[in-house]
């Protein structure tokens, strides 16, 4: 089902049509290359010691024996790498967090490692590596982090954003603050006010492929890095820049990717296996076990956050404030900034003000997951939102409805929104038959709100017209839900020529020019872009060819359905030539025929999305089962509507995961206690209802076909529904993230007790 | 030692500097990849069967015992294959070739495959396919093919080039003529004709690396082929157009190769594997062992070649002509054409006429072997001269001076010279010390000289600026012998940056537009002229990237060693950017920059050679040591003069060894006797003295910078240099290549007893 909200006339032939894409069945057939499928002649086996305290000066790593061990080639510790510390902080935090220098930050930092010819020989070296610790206190709670007296992760973090700078190093790196309006004036004009604390656990992407990568460096500097990521040429940059190669001599190819979900954004052990390799003059290849990928790879931030919203009684709200604590890991980040931003986006406010902290804690350094920290704000505002239509005895989502914001509005992270869909998608909501649907006993209905920013970015798309017409796209962007397909739709719709006709292809970085990474839904937006610029030069060039194999002025030319059309009294009636044909010529009218383009492909369109769930709570086990989910988004344009649902569903999918049972659980020891699949949950097949879907197309003016990024605002709401569901159907309210059986059963018996 | 012709007057800064190539230390230290070094997941082994057989009807093939065989996963024969043989014959040709239909043509010849799960799997299952044959008269040698009652090769080929057209089959493929004015005039004005017969033997282009590949096809018609190969565009639009694919959605990526030298220009067995992994659906590795590399792909044509020529005493030839007969083995190929055009190309000649006939033989299809039938074809015309030099009693070298073609002069192949360097070469031979030093006993002095057409073609280049300043280019010609080093030193000389900061890469099929196969010695010419174009594009782009950052008008920005300088009054005092500034705002400034080009680079320039060599024969063995060899050739201007004169001393080398050892040895059963490096002796490096060379830069008026091919003249005078070594040494003239003991031995006693 799919409303028309065009603001358009433009008609597509091949855009919105739904052809299987390039890479499905290798992948169902186990025939798809990833990460760790890459071989190279001679290659040696490289893994990496971690640290089995939470927070440990490392007082001395004694390598000898390892060295001495037959087979090993190469012991590395951070001795072996730059020390960029008087230099780009940023740089050494990235470095730092792949090894550790001087001490370690949280269980599992690696503290050094070993490339040996064999995976047994590799283990063995490890356990020679002999590393004298000395532990120190730690602290992995967010709100712990700042109360006075908890251990201070970084002596040279200093609060930003504050003023006057602070002159005693924090674990709140960062203050951020957002918001316009008088909201003390605003929260007086309330007649009812909500206010509360609501928290969540940290999470992990839970890709299903771990991190891998073959590394090669040669004696004169140059590289390659064969790795399962989202941005290989992003990689490209920053390996360059922690290990001093030149961009241009550091090949990186991207594998496959078994799933990233913001997770394969940033360096884990690349840059590690890349100083392997240089050290041992071979090619060294690191696969992460999973308890490594739970341990040392990331994970999003747990959350602390406290909400105040006031409504008169009419439904209008006066003012709304959030304070937001993030846990960022052992390095500085930007969650608390990101959480702060999208808190309240989906609302018209007078008055609003959001403040973020970004917390440092002894945990792996946290990294983007699927709309980053927008969740756990939503989970926030999105609960209390329906406290406060409680409150005042409004239905929630007429309350949505009435505060929701428009064309026009100034969003509470600065910007004047254009056309957007919070409204369409409340009003499909509205219609929802799911909204209408009869429930049964323990069974509760919610809804949410979502939000997110989405980016564009830079990126370059080649474009070559094979000898027998045939058009093959080299894209730089990775193709984490379908891309290929969907830019090969554009290419084919711009040309005028069936989609079979048009192969989209990731190239390596040394093939192509700089894109930026598939994150911030940024690839069908932008590479779609990028490929409609680079297929209309590349028209032009076939107009060009048409009129030299024609003899008459390129002028008289015109390109229509795939075929070049000559035109005007003199020449109307030539026989129209295909691509083809003019193909077939190209190498006698000029050589092959291109099309290319660069750009920064700015203006994504924000991108919002209503979620109707429906839980049944056992009231015995606390055990929550969703047994309806229906998503409604708005995604622009819909290139490619299978992929778009697709996204939906799987945001869907892991904000359920995360809402009811996905968390990090740490010991007072500071170490993880649940770093595998058995023992930290996702949600199976068997756990999910099917994701009902609706697409809402909002053109977005910015882009030549109205497309949006469609990507990450589906796990926005989740949390929210379902606590709101919850709260629907057992009667009580959770504020803690993962409503797991546990904290339902208890929160049912305090209910009861009180 | 390098004379300046010079004729233009560019002064450059890197282009004829020495760096080392960027894929040396991997090729020395074994961690290049080449063809047999890919993997894919579930791949599987694929072998070839073969017939024993010189000509043979295929009665039946019986593949079921073996389709029977656990861990077996196709079983193909041409059944499996597109049978063109209605349609486009030269494709059915090609397709025949890879996998017999109907008949056996030599043997060797592909007639089933397999592809199992291990190679002993795949091994057992080739021995249960029962073939069943009906042998069939054959014929391998190229006079007794065309005699009358040999076995016709194919009933479909009817000599091309006759008028009126033939109308019976014959074992001439085709006929062609080359030349001008009127040669039986011509020898009538003649003091002296020399007329004789030469023939050479079979050699095999003896590449280290045999023919390997992985080929991947999906059900959906997608396919992937990673290959050794010269020309990874050509294998993947010929294996499109065998197999019935869409050219975009066949990805060719090329290994480093392991020695090509013509030998990797056409597909062997890279279409079977293509269609074993088509139907197994699974991934499908084929490497050939060296037997199967030389029954069964890339010799070169034994000839059979008679020379006249006639001149007055005063050295001034009157008429040439030559009967060129190429076998080309079971296909029709264009090689006594090549032949026929090379003959008399070094020399101004008013009367000439040659006459090519290509003729089919139950031998492996030939391919091109460093300016392919060249040699042969030098060897009789070379030798010829000396004789008759010999005969009107003048110096050799003087005679091929007095003769030599110079500017203006029409060439016997039809074109009218432009600047060339054949003088030259002979006046730097006649200066070299080489001439005057003094020879011992049974030793002996010849030279020769040699031509090759150099070619052009389709290239394609994208450079791309990386945040650093450090530049990738991307190019589509394989690096045979160091061509990244030379590319990367035109961008470097054009963009006016250091060599270090550029890096060249040679992308796959999916990254880049069409490119030519290096071949012709096209590599370096024309991948140099589209980057020279393609930087002279991203200069543009940097100019106005400074032009913005300055706020100034594009027009005041010149470009000047590698930096924007703002000119004027207005804005000369700006202090200049580097292309790393630039490149490091690039995001704020349009974002990436990039320079493209796609060209036909014409006009390759001809390149002309004359080789001096000692030699010693031992009357007792027959046996000939080479003692000294210099090679003069004109290069145009050399890019990177190491690798320019790697080349002179590689093709001097693969020449010295067709001389003197390397020939096919058929059986009278029509089987290759030889199919080894036992057996099949090319020289090694205790075989050969230090080849000296010296580079002459005539510059090619075609080009930005003057190059011209270098790769192939090398290798044609060797076998006439050696033979009028042999001559002057031992008093005998050679007119059987190669000249081997045996040969030596034989005529050495029938010039004493006669």
């Amino acid at each position: 089902m799919a409303h028309d909200y065009s603001y358009t006339k433009q008609k597509f032939k091949v855009i919105g049509t739904r052809p299987e894409r390039p890479d499905g069945i290798d992948k169902v057939t186990g025939r798809a290359k990833y990460g760790a499928d890459a071989t190279a002649p001679g290659q040696l086996v490289g893994l990496i010691l971690r640290s089995p305290h939470a927070h440990a000066i490392i007082k001395k790593i004694d390598t000898s024996k390892a060295e001495k061990l037959p087979g090993v080639k190469a012991v590395l510790t951070c001795a072996d790498l730059p020390d960029l510390t008087g230099g780009n902080r940023d740089l050494q935090n990235i470095l730092e967090n792949c090894m550790a220098r001087g001490r370690a930050l949280y269980d599992g930092h690696a503290v050094a490692a070993v490339a040996a010819v064999d995976a047994q020989t590799a283990k063995k070296a490890l356990k020679l590596i002999k590393v004298q610790y000395k532990a120190l206190p730690h602290v992995t709670d967010v709100d712990e982090a700042i109360l006075p007296g908890a251990p201070i992760i970084h002596d040279w973090v200093f609060t930003r954003g504050i003023d006057p700078a602070p002159t005693e190093p924090s674990n709140i790196s960062q203050r951020t603050q957002f918001g316009h309006g008088d909201v003390e004036a605003g929260f007086a004009k309330a007649d009812v006010i909500i206010e509360k604390t609501w928290k969540t656990e940290q999470t992990h992407q839970g890709y299903i492929e771990p991190h891998a990568c073959l590394a090669s460096v040669g004696p004169d500097g140059s590289g390659e890095l064969w790795v399962t990521t989202q941005g290989h040429f992003t990689f490209r940059n920053v390996c360059s820049s922690l290990l001093g190669m030149d961009v241009a001599k550091l090949k990186v190819t991207a594998s496959e990717i078994g799933g990233g979900f913001g997770g394969k954004t940033h360096v884990w052990m690349e840059p590690v296996a890349l100083a392997l390799s240089r050290k041992a003059n071979r090619p060294v290849k690191v696969v992460m076990s999973r308890e490594e990928v739970f341990r040392a790879s990331g994970p999003t931030s747990s959350t602390s956050v406290d909400v105040k919203i006031g409504a008169k009684k009419n439904g209008v709200i006066t003012a709304a404030s959030a304070e937001l604590r993030y846990q960022g890991g052992a390095f500085p980040g930007i969650w608390a900034m990101l959480g702060a931003m999208t808190s309240f986006a989906c609302y018209d406010l007078k008055n609003v003000k959001t403040v973020g902290y970004d917390i440092l804690c002894n945990r792996p350094k946290v990294t983007a997951y699927r709309a980053p920290s927008a969740p756990m704000a939503a989970f926030g505002v999105e609960s209390t939102m329906d406290m406060l239509a409680a409150e005042i005895g409004m239905n929630p989502l007429e309350f949505r409805l009435k505060n929701a914001a428009k064309q026009g509005t100034r969003a509470s992270y600065g910007p004047v929104y254009g056309p957007i869909g919070i409204k369409p998608t409340l009003n499909a909501v509205k219609n929802h038959p799911h909204m209408r649907a009869r429930l049964g006993k323990n069974q509760g209905r919610g809804m949410a709100c979502g939000f997110w920013f989405n980016f564009g970015g830079q990126t370059c798309v080649d474009l070559n017209v094979g000898i027998d017409g045939t058009v093959s796209l080299t894209v730089g962007t990775i193709d984490v839900g379908g891309s290929r397909a969907a830019i090969s739709l554009i290419a084919a719709e711009e040309l005028g020529i069936p989609y079979e006709q048009v192969k989209t292809n990731v190239a390596d970085t040394a093939s192509l020019g700089y894109n930026d990474m598939t994150e911030g839904s940024r690839g069908t937006f932008s590479t779609g872009m990028a490929t409609i610029f680079a297929a209309r030069n590349a028209i032009e060039v076939l107009r060009e060819r048409a009129a030299k194999m024609w003899d008459i002025p390129v002028d008289a030319v015109v390109w229509e359905n795939g075929e070049a059309r000559a035109t005007g009294k003199k020449h109307g009636n030539l026989p129209r030539l295909t691509i083809k044909q003019i193909a077939a010529k190209a190498g006698n009218t000029g050589g092959p025929i291109a099309g290319h383009n660069e750009v920064v492909a700015d203006n994504a369109g924000v991108s919002f999305a209503s979620h109707i769930c429906d839980v049944e709570v056992d009231p015995e086990t606390g055990a929550t089962r969703v047994i309806r989910y229906t998503v409604v988004q708005d995604a622009g344009k819909a290139i490619h509507p299978d992929y778009v649902e697709g996204q939906f569903q799987g945001g869907a999918a892991q904000g359920i995961g995360w809402a009811l049972n996905e968390e990090y659980i740490y010991g007072d020891d500071g170490r993880l206690q649940n770093p595998g699949f058995l023992d930290y949950r996702i949600p199976v097949c068997s756990d999910l209802p099917f994701i009902d879907t609706e697409i809402l197309e909002i053109p977005n003016p910015n882009h030549p076909y109205g497309v949006r990024g469609v990507g990450e605002t589906s796990i926005v709401p989740p949390l929210a529904a379902i606590g709101n569901a919850i709260s629907n159907a057992v009667g009580v309210r959770m504020d803690h993230v993962p409503m797991s059986p546990p904290r339902i059963l208890k929160a049912l018996d305090d209910a009861t007790s009180s």
